[in-house]
């Protein structure tokens, strides 16, 4: 599989101009025959929308998801985003997987919200999310879920080989984009794709080091701090004999008492 | 300036797939409106050619050559690329650099070559070369020549601000793409865009990690050791005011005795 990874600046509540950028790299991705994009958090609105969340919304099917569905279709490359769902009265902080024909393969809503702003703004999801593509096992998970070594390691227990992670991470936590992805990768066995903004928003300023990591904890591509950057990168299709270093059947714990 | 690296694997001596390969590479950077791509050494050939150096060898203006030009052109997106050049009686291994119209804007000729074997195929250059393109100066580099401090030094002294370094970096020199590239340009204040091949050829194993660092010596975009990967990043255009290390005005030696 060859993954694409965009890591830029949403414009703040301005979905036409956020597709454009989408677009844009789904076109360059395409060009070099990647198969799936990966986006950050709610980047088709900006993620730092505070209280127009609410009118920002839309259906998983609304007209904004429908125009990514059409870019995956167009370029033939699956598509993962991060946007603001409308359901009935709810709102969730979600993400979607269209595949290369552009049919919605899975829709995520995130669990762990990150304090209370997000709390304020968003119901919580309650379902952990795989769905299959290609000949890979997609792990949904956004953001502040990779934080926690039992929501990947769910992932992994529903048969995850990849996770991908669109993120809205900002200052001053530079070691999340780094220490948290390469260990959630390492621990599980498994390819890691973490999709953050860069530059500011309002009195946020994301860390960018947007990355891909393999089964072995190591970097297939990473981004810088600052600056857009698009990631092209095969993923290895095997790793040498005894090089990967968890194996989750030697997990043994005392029973809890 | 948007830039591109791209890692990947030659084939050996097949000029046509390898161009082909500089073609994708060409149109995705094109899609995402870089205006520089860097590729490997000897990228046109493959690095691992041995004695058919000579045969292959080919004039700066020779048809390969044209043939990236045009792909320049096409893409209006600048090319720098490795390539066994042929002068006369003369083998040289080289680097062009084309602008975005398919205009050769520098030829440079690799001077610190790596080895009996490069030492044996190749006739050493002899000449810093810098090149003018929007609104930078390139100074031109090739592997080896990045070991050595001085030699960065001198594209700076000419007023370099983004060194382009083609390379073939292999096992077992695994700090090289890292600490060096990184090096250079904290200690020159410069941009270093370091583009390696992967894989393996014949008894060659590459080590990948292509990236490029910014003025701060840190990584802008990193590619891992495995696998072909396009990196496509934005260089930032400022540094806040103290973040770079090294002024080169500070520099003091007492006088050689």
């Amino acid at each position: 599989m060859r993954l694409a990874i965009c890591q830029a600046s949403a414009t703040l509540a301005d979905k036409a101009k956020n597709i454009a950028t989408v677009h844009k790299a789904a076109r360059a991705a395409a060009c070099w025959e990647a198969d799936l994009l990966v986006l950050p958090e709610l980047f088709l609105t900006g993620y730092n929308i505070g209280s127009r969340a609410t009118e920002l919304a839309e259906a998983a099917n609304g007209p904004s998801l429908a125009a990514i569905s059409e870019i995956a279709a167009r370029e033939s490359c699956s598509i993962c985003i991060g946007f603001a769902e409308r359901d009935g009265k709810s709102v969730f902080n979600s993400s979607v997987l269209f595949d290369a024909e552009g049919n919605l393969v899975a829709l995520y809503r995130k669990i762990h919200l990150f304090g209370p702003k997000e709390q304020e703004l968003f119901t919580a999801g309650d379902e952990l999310v795989v769905a299959r593509l290609g000949d890979h096992t997609i792990g949904m998970a956004i953001c502040y879920d990779i934080e926690f070594p039992e929501f990947a390691r769910g992932l992994k227990r529903r048969g995850a080989d990849l996770i991908v992670a669109p993120t809205a991470n900002m200052l001053p936590f530079v070691e999340v984009p780094t220490t948290f992805v390469r260990a959630r990768a390492l621990e599980n066995g498994l390819f890691l794709a973490y999709a953050n903004h860069c530059g500011a928003e309002a009195e946020l300023e994301y860390t960018g080091m947007s990355g891909i990591c393999g089964p072995d904890g190591l970097d297939i591509a990473r981004a810088g701090i600052r600056g857009e950057a698009l990631l092209l990168a095969e993923l290895p299709t095997s790793y040498p004999a005894g090089s990967l270093s968890t194996q989750l059947d030697d997990l043994r714990l005392p029973p809890e008492k």
